[in-house]
Protein backbone atom coordinates (compact mmCIF):
# COMPACT_ATOMS: atom_id res chain seq x y z
CA UNK A 1 0.00 0.00 0.00
CA UNK A 2 2.87 2.48 0.91
CA UNK A 3 4.31 1.78 -2.56
CA UNK A 4 1.16 3.65 -4.40
CA UNK A 5 2.62 6.56 -2.43
CA UNK A 6 5.06 9.52 -3.84
CA UNK A 7 7.67 9.77 -2.02
CA UNK A 8 8.01 12.80 -0.01
CA UNK A 9 12.02 12.86 -1.25
CA UNK A 10 13.87 14.14 -4.47
CA UNK A 11 16.23 11.57 -5.40
CA UNK A 12 19.81 12.08 -6.91
CA UNK A 13 20.71 10.50 -10.50
CA UNK A 14 24.16 11.36 -11.52
CA UNK A 15 24.17 13.31 -14.92
CA UNK A 16 25.82 9.92 -16.72
CA UNK A 17 22.43 7.81 -15.55
CA UNK A 18 20.31 10.08 -17.57
CA UNK A 19 19.73 8.32 -21.08
CA UNK A 20 17.12 9.43 -23.72
CA UNK A 21 13.75 8.65 -21.28
CA UNK A 22 15.20 6.54 -19.02
CA UNK A 23 16.81 6.59 -15.68
CA UNK A 24 18.46 5.23 -12.62
CA UNK A 25 19.52 5.82 -9.70
CA UNK A 26 22.87 5.28 -8.05
CA UNK A 27 23.17 2.25 -5.56
CA UNK A 28 22.51 4.81 -2.12
CA UNK A 29 18.95 6.23 -3.68
CA UNK A 30 18.17 3.18 -5.22
CA UNK A 31 18.24 1.37 -2.08
CA UNK A 32 16.78 4.35 -0.27
CA UNK A 33 13.62 3.71 -3.12
CA UNK A 34 12.74 0.69 -3.12
CA UNK A 35 13.77 -0.20 0.49
CA UNK A 36 12.92 2.78 2.80
CA UNK A 37 10.12 3.41 0.62
CA UNK A 38 9.45 -0.19 -0.87
CA UNK A 39 8.73 1.62 -4.34
CA UNK A 40 6.95 -0.85 -6.29
CA UNK A 41 6.93 -0.37 -10.31
CA UNK A 42 4.43 2.12 -11.63
CA UNK A 43 5.61 4.22 -8.69
CA UNK A 44 5.74 7.72 -9.10
CA UNK A 45 9.07 9.93 -8.07
CA UNK A 46 10.68 12.76 -8.65
CA UNK A 47 14.77 12.71 -9.11
CA UNK A 48 17.54 15.33 -10.71
CA UNK A 49 20.64 15.28 -11.69
CA UNK A 50 22.00 18.57 -10.39
CA UNK A 51 22.03 20.21 -14.19
CA UNK A 52 19.16 22.17 -13.85
CA UNK A 53 16.37 19.54 -14.52
CA UNK A 54 14.01 18.13 -12.44
CA UNK A 55 12.95 14.61 -13.73
CA UNK A 56 9.11 13.35 -12.58
CA UNK A 57 10.11 9.73 -12.70
CA UNK A 58 7.50 6.32 -12.96
CA UNK A 59 9.61 3.17 -11.22
CA UNK A 60 10.06 0.81 -14.43
CA UNK A 61 11.88 -1.88 -11.96
CA UNK A 62 14.18 -3.20 -9.37
CA UNK A 63 16.92 -4.61 -11.65
CA UNK A 64 19.58 -6.40 -8.67
CA UNK A 65 18.80 -2.98 -6.77
CA UNK A 66 18.88 -0.71 -9.08
CA UNK A 67 15.76 1.59 -9.39
CA UNK A 68 15.59 2.01 -13.70
CA UNK A 69 13.07 4.32 -14.04
CA UNK A 70 11.08 6.24 -17.03
CA UNK A 71 11.17 9.75 -17.46
CA UNK A 72 7.69 10.39 -17.89
CA UNK A 73 8.40 14.40 -17.26
CA UNK A 74 11.17 17.03 -17.42
CA UNK A 75 11.08 20.33 -15.78
CA UNK A 76 13.79 22.77 -16.45
CA UNK A 77 15.24 25.42 -13.44
CA UNK A 78 12.60 23.91 -11.33
CA UNK A 79 13.08 25.55 -7.83
CA UNK A 80 15.87 27.75 -9.27
CA UNK A 81 16.44 31.75 -8.65
CA UNK A 82 16.22 33.22 -12.38
CA UNK A 83 19.39 34.98 -11.90
CA UNK A 84 22.43 33.10 -10.63
CA UNK A 85 24.04 34.51 -7.37
CA UNK A 86 27.88 33.45 -6.81
CA UNK A 87 29.45 33.72 -3.65
CA UNK A 88 33.12 34.38 -3.15
CA UNK A 89 34.41 33.83 0.06
CA UNK A 90 37.73 34.50 2.29
CA UNK A 91 38.53 30.14 3.43
CA UNK A 92 37.98 30.34 6.96
CA UNK A 93 37.80 27.10 8.95
CA UNK A 94 36.37 24.05 7.41
CA UNK A 95 33.26 23.92 10.13
CA UNK A 96 32.57 27.28 8.77
CA UNK A 97 32.86 26.18 5.36
CA UNK A 98 30.11 23.38 5.73
CA UNK A 99 27.97 25.95 7.29
CA UNK A 100 27.81 28.00 4.57
CA UNK A 101 27.21 25.45 2.21
CA UNK A 102 24.84 23.97 3.97
CA UNK A 103 22.49 27.33 4.40
CA UNK A 104 24.20 28.64 0.83
CA UNK A 105 23.00 25.91 -1.48
CA UNK A 106 19.32 25.72 -0.03
CA UNK A 107 19.21 29.81 -0.90
CA UNK A 108 19.81 29.19 -3.98
CA UNK A 109 23.38 29.78 -4.62
CA UNK A 110 24.80 29.23 -8.42
CA UNK A 111 28.48 28.98 -7.10
CA UNK A 112 30.75 28.81 -3.71
CA UNK A 113 34.51 29.97 -4.16
CA UNK A 114 36.81 29.93 -1.21
CA UNK A 115 39.58 32.10 -2.19
CA UNK A 116 42.32 31.60 0.51
CA UNK A 117 43.14 35.12 1.67
CA UNK A 118 45.79 36.89 3.69
CA UNK A 119 43.94 36.39 6.85
CA UNK A 120 42.34 33.19 6.44
CA UNK A 121 45.96 31.45 7.61
CA UNK A 122 45.53 28.21 5.54
CA UNK A 123 45.85 27.05 2.29
CA UNK A 124 43.12 26.32 -0.20
CA UNK A 125 40.94 23.13 0.51
CA UNK A 126 42.45 19.73 -0.48
CA UNK A 127 40.27 17.74 -2.53
CA UNK A 128 38.75 15.78 0.46
CA UNK A 129 36.89 18.83 1.63
CA UNK A 130 35.68 19.80 -1.53
CA UNK A 131 34.68 16.02 -1.78
CA UNK A 132 32.45 16.35 1.85
CA UNK A 133 31.71 20.43 0.58
CA UNK A 134 29.93 18.54 -2.50
CA UNK A 135 28.26 16.15 -0.77
CA UNK A 136 26.73 18.60 1.59
CA UNK A 137 25.36 20.42 -1.42
CA UNK A 138 23.93 17.54 -2.89
CA UNK A 139 22.40 17.18 0.23
CA UNK A 140 20.94 20.47 0.10
CA UNK A 141 19.91 20.09 -3.10
CA UNK A 142 17.85 17.41 -2.36
CA UNK A 143 15.98 18.56 0.47
CA UNK A 144 15.34 22.09 -0.60
CA UNK A 145 14.06 20.80 -4.07
CA UNK A 146 16.30 22.68 -6.03
CA UNK A 147 17.93 21.81 -9.81
CA UNK A 148 20.75 22.44 -10.23
CA UNK A 149 24.13 21.55 -7.78
CA UNK A 150 25.96 24.75 -7.17
CA UNK A 151 29.97 24.78 -8.40
CA UNK A 152 31.96 24.65 -5.34
CA UNK A 153 35.63 25.69 -6.02
CA UNK A 154 38.48 26.90 -4.19
CA UNK A 155 41.55 29.07 -5.36
CA UNK A 156 45.10 30.08 -3.57
CA UNK A 157 44.61 33.42 -3.47
CA UNK A 158 42.32 36.20 -4.16
CA UNK A 159 43.25 37.36 -7.34
CA UNK A 160 42.76 34.09 -8.95
CA UNK A 161 38.89 34.57 -7.46
CA UNK A 162 38.37 37.81 -9.06
CA UNK A 163 39.10 36.40 -12.48
CA UNK A 164 36.44 34.11 -12.18
CA UNK A 165 33.42 37.36 -11.42
CA UNK A 166 34.15 39.83 -14.26
CA UNK A 167 30.71 40.31 -15.18
CA UNK A 168 27.11 41.49 -13.39
CA UNK A 169 26.66 43.27 -10.17
CA UNK A 170 29.28 42.66 -7.73
CA UNK A 171 29.14 43.67 -3.82
CA UNK A 172 31.30 42.71 -0.68
CA UNK A 173 30.58 43.05 2.42
CA UNK A 174 32.15 46.08 4.15
CA UNK A 175 31.98 45.90 8.02
CA UNK A 176 32.74 50.09 7.95
CA UNK A 177 30.39 50.48 4.69
CA UNK A 178 28.18 53.04 4.78
CA UNK A 179 26.25 52.13 1.63
CA UNK A 180 23.40 49.84 1.78
CA UNK A 181 22.64 47.46 -1.03
CA UNK A 182 20.88 48.99 -3.98
CA UNK A 183 20.07 46.47 -6.20
CA UNK A 184 17.79 45.91 -8.60
CA UNK A 185 18.24 43.08 -11.02
CA UNK A 186 16.04 43.78 -13.51
CA UNK A 187 17.44 41.33 -16.83
CA UNK A 188 16.45 37.83 -15.55
CA UNK A 189 19.78 35.42 -15.96
CA UNK A 190 21.46 38.50 -14.42
CA UNK A 191 24.22 37.03 -12.60
CA UNK A 192 25.43 38.66 -9.40
CA UNK A 193 28.89 37.65 -7.01
CA UNK A 194 28.61 38.77 -3.94
CA UNK A 195 32.03 38.76 -1.58
CA UNK A 196 32.30 38.17 1.84
CA UNK A 197 36.22 38.37 3.57
CA UNK A 198 37.47 35.77 5.57
CA UNK A 199 37.59 35.55 9.61
CA UNK A 200 39.38 38.80 10.35
CA UNK A 201 38.36 40.44 7.26
CA UNK A 202 39.91 41.40 3.62
CA UNK A 203 43.54 42.62 4.41
CA UNK A 204 44.16 46.33 2.56
CA UNK A 205 45.33 45.05 -0.99
CA UNK A 206 42.47 42.44 -1.15
CA UNK A 207 40.23 45.52 -0.53
CA UNK A 208 41.45 47.37 -3.18
CA UNK A 209 42.22 45.00 -5.86
CA UNK A 210 38.34 43.77 -5.11
CA UNK A 211 37.40 47.48 -5.51
CA UNK A 212 39.35 47.18 -8.47
CA UNK A 213 37.46 44.55 -10.16
CA UNK A 214 34.29 46.19 -9.52
CA UNK A 215 32.74 45.02 -5.95
CA UNK A 216 30.64 47.78 -4.39
CA UNK A 217 31.12 48.12 -0.70
CA UNK A 218 27.79 47.08 0.90
CA UNK A 219 27.12 47.70 4.42
CA UNK A 220 25.91 44.76 6.55
CA UNK A 221 24.97 46.55 9.87
CA UNK A 222 25.97 47.64 13.10
CA UNK A 223 26.76 44.36 14.69
CA UNK A 224 29.94 42.32 13.95
CA UNK A 225 29.01 39.07 11.48
CA UNK A 226 30.91 35.78 11.31
CA UNK A 227 32.16 35.21 7.88
CA UNK A 228 29.08 32.78 8.15
CA UNK A 229 26.86 34.71 9.30
CA UNK A 230 27.44 37.75 6.49
CA UNK A 231 27.93 35.12 3.71
CA UNK A 232 24.38 33.98 4.51
CA UNK A 233 22.73 37.55 5.43
CA UNK A 234 24.11 38.35 1.74
CA UNK A 235 22.87 35.81 -0.39
CA UNK A 236 19.79 36.38 1.55
CA UNK A 237 19.34 40.09 0.37
CA UNK A 238 20.48 39.26 -3.01
CA UNK A 239 17.80 36.63 -3.38
CA UNK A 240 14.91 38.68 -1.96
CA UNK A 241 15.70 41.27 -4.38
CA UNK A 242 15.02 38.65 -7.47
CA UNK A 243 12.09 36.87 -6.00
CA UNK A 244 10.87 40.44 -5.49
CA UNK A 245 11.65 41.19 -9.03
CA UNK A 246 10.30 37.75 -10.05
CA UNK A 247 6.67 38.21 -8.18
CA UNK A 248 6.74 41.83 -9.62
CA UNK A 249 6.83 40.42 -13.50
CA UNK A 250 9.94 42.06 -13.89
CA UNK B 1 53.52 45.32 27.05
CA UNK B 2 50.73 43.33 25.87
CA UNK B 3 48.65 44.79 29.17
CA UNK B 4 48.59 48.43 27.34
CA UNK B 5 46.82 47.16 24.21
CA UNK B 6 43.26 47.23 24.67
CA UNK B 7 41.76 43.57 23.66
CA UNK B 8 39.90 42.79 20.81
CA UNK B 9 37.22 41.19 22.91
CA UNK B 10 33.96 42.83 24.38
CA UNK B 11 33.29 41.60 28.06
CA UNK B 12 30.13 40.45 29.91
CA UNK B 13 28.90 41.67 32.98
CA UNK B 14 25.82 40.57 34.59
CA UNK B 15 23.82 43.47 34.93
CA UNK B 16 23.61 43.31 39.22
CA UNK B 17 27.79 44.21 38.31
CA UNK B 18 27.15 47.46 37.91
CA UNK B 19 26.79 50.09 40.09
CA UNK B 20 27.17 54.18 39.25
CA UNK B 21 30.62 54.22 37.80
CA UNK B 22 32.07 50.87 38.62
CA UNK B 23 31.63 47.56 37.41
CA UNK B 24 33.11 44.42 38.20
CA UNK B 25 33.38 41.38 35.63
CA UNK B 26 32.26 38.15 36.27
CA UNK B 27 35.10 34.70 37.59
CA UNK B 28 35.15 33.23 34.07
CA UNK B 29 35.39 37.21 31.91
CA UNK B 30 37.88 38.34 34.93
CA UNK B 31 40.30 35.38 34.45
CA UNK B 32 39.72 36.11 30.08
CA UNK B 33 41.02 39.70 31.03
CA UNK B 34 43.30 39.34 33.97
CA UNK B 35 45.10 35.92 33.05
CA UNK B 36 44.89 35.57 29.35
CA UNK B 37 44.96 39.46 28.00
CA UNK B 38 47.30 39.71 30.89
CA UNK B 39 45.34 43.58 32.00
CA UNK B 40 47.37 45.56 34.18
CA UNK B 41 45.64 48.74 36.16
CA UNK B 42 44.84 51.43 33.90
CA UNK B 43 44.52 48.92 30.98
CA UNK B 44 40.93 50.02 28.64
CA UNK B 45 38.39 47.48 27.84
CA UNK B 46 34.82 47.24 26.82
CA UNK B 47 31.72 45.37 28.44
CA UNK B 48 28.19 45.07 27.96
CA UNK B 49 25.87 44.11 30.36
CA UNK B 50 23.14 43.09 27.60
CA UNK B 51 20.45 45.22 28.66
CA UNK B 52 21.40 48.29 25.38
CA UNK B 53 25.19 49.42 26.99
CA UNK B 54 28.19 49.68 26.06
CA UNK B 55 30.66 50.42 28.77
CA UNK B 56 34.36 52.13 28.17
CA UNK B 57 36.27 50.63 31.15
CA UNK B 58 39.61 51.15 32.45
CA UNK B 59 40.93 48.09 34.84
CA UNK B 60 41.20 49.72 38.35
CA UNK B 61 42.36 46.69 40.17
CA UNK B 62 42.72 42.65 40.40
CA UNK B 63 40.59 41.87 43.61
CA UNK B 64 41.40 38.22 44.15
CA UNK B 65 41.31 37.68 40.68
CA UNK B 66 37.85 39.88 40.57
CA UNK B 67 38.42 42.75 37.35
CA UNK B 68 37.04 45.79 39.01
CA UNK B 69 36.88 48.70 36.96
CA UNK B 70 36.20 52.09 36.25
CA UNK B 71 33.28 52.93 33.90
CA UNK B 72 34.54 55.97 32.01
CA UNK B 73 31.90 56.55 29.00
CA UNK B 74 28.25 54.62 28.21
CA UNK B 75 27.70 53.96 24.77
CA UNK B 76 23.81 53.44 24.84
CA UNK B 77 22.91 51.42 22.25
CA UNK B 78 25.94 49.86 20.81
CA UNK B 79 25.93 47.38 17.29
CA UNK B 80 21.99 47.45 17.55
CA UNK B 81 19.65 47.97 14.96
CA UNK B 82 17.20 51.01 14.88
CA UNK B 83 14.25 48.97 15.17
CA UNK B 84 13.57 45.33 17.14
CA UNK B 85 12.96 42.00 15.18
CA UNK B 86 11.27 39.73 16.82
CA UNK B 87 11.41 36.29 15.80
CA UNK B 88 8.40 33.61 16.71
CA UNK B 89 9.83 30.23 15.38
CA UNK B 90 7.97 27.02 14.99
CA UNK B 91 10.27 24.49 17.62
CA UNK B 92 12.64 22.48 15.99
CA UNK B 93 15.08 20.16 17.26
CA UNK B 94 17.60 21.57 19.54
CA UNK B 95 20.72 21.56 17.09
CA UNK B 96 18.44 23.60 14.66
CA UNK B 97 17.22 25.56 17.85
CA UNK B 98 20.95 26.40 18.28
CA UNK B 99 21.88 27.24 15.25
CA UNK B 100 19.00 29.96 14.98
CA UNK B 101 20.45 31.22 18.09
CA UNK B 102 23.98 31.18 16.67
CA UNK B 103 23.31 33.48 13.45
CA UNK B 104 20.01 35.30 14.43
CA UNK B 105 21.75 36.69 17.57
CA UNK B 106 24.54 38.34 15.27
CA UNK B 107 21.97 39.53 13.23
CA UNK B 108 20.69 41.87 15.69
CA UNK B 109 16.93 39.88 16.66
CA UNK B 110 15.60 41.15 19.58
CA UNK B 111 13.56 38.17 20.85
CA UNK B 112 13.30 34.76 19.55
CA UNK B 113 10.32 32.80 20.83
CA UNK B 114 9.89 28.73 20.09
CA UNK B 115 6.34 28.26 20.11
CA UNK B 116 5.71 24.50 20.25
CA UNK B 117 3.69 23.87 17.16
CA UNK B 118 1.19 20.76 16.33
CA UNK B 119 4.24 19.33 13.94
CA UNK B 120 7.04 20.29 16.04
CA UNK B 121 6.87 16.71 17.50
CA UNK B 122 7.99 17.80 20.97
CA UNK B 123 6.93 20.43 23.98
CA UNK B 124 8.26 23.54 24.42
CA UNK B 125 11.60 23.70 25.45
CA UNK B 126 12.95 23.12 29.18
CA UNK B 127 15.35 25.21 31.44
CA UNK B 128 18.29 23.61 30.84
CA UNK B 129 17.76 23.84 26.79
CA UNK B 130 16.75 27.40 27.45
CA UNK B 131 19.93 27.95 29.70
CA UNK B 132 22.60 26.21 26.53
CA UNK B 133 20.28 28.81 24.28
CA UNK B 134 21.14 31.62 26.33
CA UNK B 135 24.61 31.01 26.64
CA UNK B 136 24.92 30.83 22.80
CA UNK B 137 23.09 34.48 22.37
CA UNK B 138 25.62 35.68 25.58
CA UNK B 139 28.37 34.85 23.29
CA UNK B 140 26.45 35.59 20.05
CA UNK B 141 26.33 39.00 22.07
CA UNK B 142 30.20 39.06 23.12
CA UNK B 143 31.37 37.87 19.55
CA UNK B 144 28.81 40.29 17.43
CA UNK B 145 29.72 43.51 19.83
CA UNK B 146 26.00 43.66 20.01
CA UNK B 147 25.15 45.60 23.65
CA UNK B 148 21.38 44.10 24.34
CA UNK B 149 21.10 40.53 25.01
CA UNK B 150 18.20 39.10 23.21
CA UNK B 151 15.40 37.49 25.07
CA UNK B 152 14.64 33.84 24.57
CA UNK B 153 11.03 32.08 25.42
CA UNK B 154 9.25 29.02 24.15
CA UNK B 155 5.62 28.84 24.95
CA UNK B 156 3.72 25.67 24.23
CA UNK B 157 1.55 25.92 21.87
CA UNK B 158 1.53 28.92 18.83
CA UNK B 159 -1.09 31.01 20.06
CA UNK B 160 0.26 31.67 23.07
CA UNK B 161 3.24 32.74 21.23
CA UNK B 162 0.61 34.93 19.09
CA UNK B 163 -0.41 36.82 22.18
CA UNK B 164 2.80 38.52 22.73
CA UNK B 165 3.12 39.50 19.19
CA UNK B 166 0.12 42.19 18.81
CA UNK B 167 1.99 45.48 17.35
CA UNK B 168 4.30 46.34 14.48
CA UNK B 169 4.65 44.81 11.03
CA UNK B 170 4.10 41.05 11.07
CA UNK B 171 5.64 38.61 8.52
CA UNK B 172 4.95 34.80 8.08
CA UNK B 173 7.27 32.36 6.04
CA UNK B 174 4.79 30.80 3.71
CA UNK B 175 6.09 27.90 1.19
CA UNK B 176 3.42 28.71 -1.09
CA UNK B 177 3.34 32.45 -0.72
CA UNK B 178 3.45 34.98 -3.68
CA UNK B 179 3.94 38.06 -1.86
CA UNK B 180 7.57 39.59 -1.98
CA UNK B 181 8.27 41.78 1.54
CA UNK B 182 7.12 45.01 1.09
CA UNK B 183 8.09 46.34 4.35
CA UNK B 184 8.86 49.69 5.16
CA UNK B 185 10.41 50.56 8.30
CA UNK B 186 10.10 54.36 8.65
CA UNK B 187 9.73 54.99 12.40
CA UNK B 188 12.80 53.98 14.34
CA UNK B 189 11.66 51.77 17.32
CA UNK B 190 8.91 49.97 15.39
CA UNK B 191 9.32 46.53 16.02
CA UNK B 192 9.08 43.94 13.67
CA UNK B 193 7.87 40.31 14.44
CA UNK B 194 8.65 37.18 11.45
CA UNK B 195 7.00 33.77 11.60
CA UNK B 196 8.82 30.52 10.38
CA UNK B 197 7.01 27.21 10.65
CA UNK B 198 8.66 24.43 12.41
CA UNK B 199 9.79 21.47 10.22
CA UNK B 200 6.78 20.56 8.10
CA UNK B 201 5.65 24.24 8.66
CA UNK B 202 2.41 25.31 10.84
CA UNK B 203 -1.00 23.57 10.09
CA UNK B 204 -4.09 25.08 8.38
CA UNK B 205 -5.48 25.91 12.15
CA UNK B 206 -2.04 27.68 12.98
CA UNK B 207 -1.97 29.32 9.77
CA UNK B 208 -5.34 30.84 10.00
CA UNK B 209 -4.21 31.98 13.61
CA UNK B 210 -1.53 33.46 12.19
CA UNK B 211 -3.63 35.45 9.68
CA UNK B 212 -5.97 36.38 12.35
CA UNK B 213 -3.90 37.65 14.46
CA UNK B 214 -2.14 40.11 11.40
CA UNK B 215 0.45 38.32 10.37
CA UNK B 216 1.40 38.76 6.28
CA UNK B 217 2.42 35.90 4.07
CA UNK B 218 5.87 36.09 2.45
CA UNK B 219 7.57 33.85 -0.30
CA UNK B 220 10.99 33.05 0.44
CA UNK B 221 11.47 31.78 -3.06
CA UNK B 222 11.28 28.83 -5.28
CA UNK B 223 13.27 26.02 -3.03
CA UNK B 224 12.14 24.17 0.20
CA UNK B 225 13.86 26.02 3.25
CA UNK B 226 14.54 24.29 6.48
CA UNK B 227 13.42 25.81 9.69
CA UNK B 228 16.55 27.15 10.53
CA UNK B 229 17.73 28.70 6.80
CA UNK B 230 14.20 29.90 6.52
CA UNK B 231 14.30 32.04 10.04
CA UNK B 232 17.73 33.12 8.64
CA UNK B 233 16.67 34.51 5.50
CA UNK B 234 13.60 36.29 7.44
CA UNK B 235 15.71 37.69 9.66
CA UNK B 236 18.44 39.15 6.81
CA UNK B 237 15.69 40.38 4.81
CA UNK B 238 13.93 42.81 7.96
CA UNK B 239 17.16 43.48 8.69
CA UNK B 240 18.24 44.91 5.01
CA UNK B 241 15.44 47.13 5.11
CA UNK B 242 16.02 48.36 8.78
CA UNK B 243 19.72 49.18 7.55
CA UNK B 244 18.82 50.91 4.44
CA UNK B 245 16.37 53.30 5.87
CA UNK B 246 18.96 54.21 8.27
CA UNK B 247 21.53 54.73 5.83
CA UNK B 248 18.99 57.08 3.88
CA UNK B 249 18.18 58.95 7.30
CA UNK B 250 14.98 57.74 7.48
Amino acid sequence: VRGARRPDTLFWADPSRIAGHRLSLDPDESRHLLRVFRAEPGTPFEATDGTGTRYRCRLAEDHHGEARAEIVERVEGAGELSSAIHLLVGLPDSRAAEVIAEHAVPLGVASILFAACRRSGRDELGAAKLERLERIAIAGVKQSLRSRLPVLGTTANLQTALEAARHGPRFVADPSGAAALELSVETPQTAVTVAVGPPGGFDEGEVAALRAAGFRPICLGPSRLTTETASIELLSMVRNVIITNNLRGI
